[in-house]
């Protein structure tokens, strides 16, 4: 049997004005990212930072939701005021918006029945029939609406539950990559590179990417393909080329 | 005189398939954001993170400086076949892109008539017209086309640069801001800042985000506004609410 290859996409979408206003360093989208590429073989094409205003995540969900086959949206799923994911999905795509039934017994299971106040409740309200993501740190589950998955902001909670994403996600064809550390400065090498990124163009892409390691300048040469046949053969005319030129390697 | 209040605004292009494929953690976002609202008044409202291909590179471009005052892009502006954002800025706004004199210059005097080759002279070619963004780093500038300002990728240059922007830029109202850790959960107190929320609702941004320090759970409240004076009246209302729950703050 021959291997389909599938090309599955997603974007992120990052709510909160706290990553936005510099606040916040976000962790979510390279954890996000990397997860979807290594386990569902999904490539994330494009990310967005927006404000917690609800004009603003309708419109963008709408649009993103169109444009990718998933949109992944990290924040705003918590009991404060600020917390306006949920109901800005259900009015995005036109679904009512209250309390799961199966959301609201785990949360009043976990906090018990005299702990279990308006701002918790507010936790289990979300858009109509979306299927719950299961939270093994803090009871609180994600949710699924239509192609739209919601996790929470906190990388703690939001890494403990990615694996419970994994079922409702259609697997592609995971991208491989090869990493070749040089010390040298771009400009060395960037006409050969171009010269063999052009000769392959249509199968592998290749990124160069300047570091700088105990006092040392160096650049990381990221080759990526789905096939592991082309991205050998052009590991290999890279390795050539550096052996040509008498670069050194670093190797991390 | 009377102050004016005056809103200047920003969207930030992150271009670069390391941050969307997760293998690099953009840090960029974070301090232009915080040096944009602390030095300049200005408010990031938006951010995307895109990858290296040029029609996506001149929608974005398009859209964004449109749409905002201001757009910082960051990355693709070095000397290999990947850096495309010069190129593409030029296409975006129908200008031709072809050898800034100025920047010539400079890069043939920091590398000598020797050691300037293609690649690094790739990084004098810019959008006809643009205005330069000294690099005290690594001498490759960076450049302002229209409203659109664009920086290296690397956060080290990135920051030495960044005050060279300065010049350039229309000042707004700064967005200040005070911060209340509080040892409790977000349910116990949501209700009450919603409530507060509601009342300062035209003039007060009131953000709430959970921490873990030390093992302990906690609250950090975010009040953000442009008016000292309501600033201080949201931050003593919280206080009461904290002495009438009888919360614990933590100071750091």
């Amino acid at each position: 049997m021959k291997k389909k290859n599938k090309k599955v996409n997603a974007a992120i979408l990052i709510i909160g004005n706290e990553i936005l206003s510099g606040r916040t360093q976000d962790k979510n989208v390279a954890f996000i990212s990397e997860w979807l590429n290594l386990k569902c073989g999904i490539t994330v094409r494009e990310v967005r930072i927006i404000p917690d205003v609800e004009k603003i995540i309708v419109q963008n969900v709408r649009h993103l939701s169109k444009k990718f086959n998933y949109v992944f949206t990290t924040g705003g799923i918590g009991p404060t005021h600020d917390d306006i994911t949920a109901q800005s999905i259900a009015k995005a795509f036109n679904l009512k918006y209250g309390f799961n039934n199966e959301a609201f017994k785990i949360l009043e299971n976990y906090y018990g029945a005299d702990e279990f106040n308006d701002g918790r409740k507010k936790m289990a309200k979300m858009p109509h029939k979306a299927k719950l993501i299961y939270n093994p740190s803090s009871a609180a589950p994600g949710f699924i609406t239509k192609n739209v998955v919601s996790l929470p902001g906190v990388p703690s909670i939001l890494n403990s539950m990615i694996e419970n994403c994994k079922i409702y996600l259609i697997k592609g064809t995971k991208i491989l990559s090869k990493t070749i550390n040089l010390y040298t400065v771009e400009s060395n090498i960037s006409k050969e590179l171009g010269f063999i990124q052009s000769k392959y163009k249509k199968f592998v892409d290749i990124g160069s990417y300047p570091f700088f390691r105990l006092g040392k300048i160096g650049v990381s040469i990221v080759i990526r393909a789905e096939s592991k046949k082309k991205l050998n053969d052009v590991f290999k005319e890279i390795q050539k080329l550096t052996k040509r030129k008498q670069i050194k390697q670093l190797n991390i």
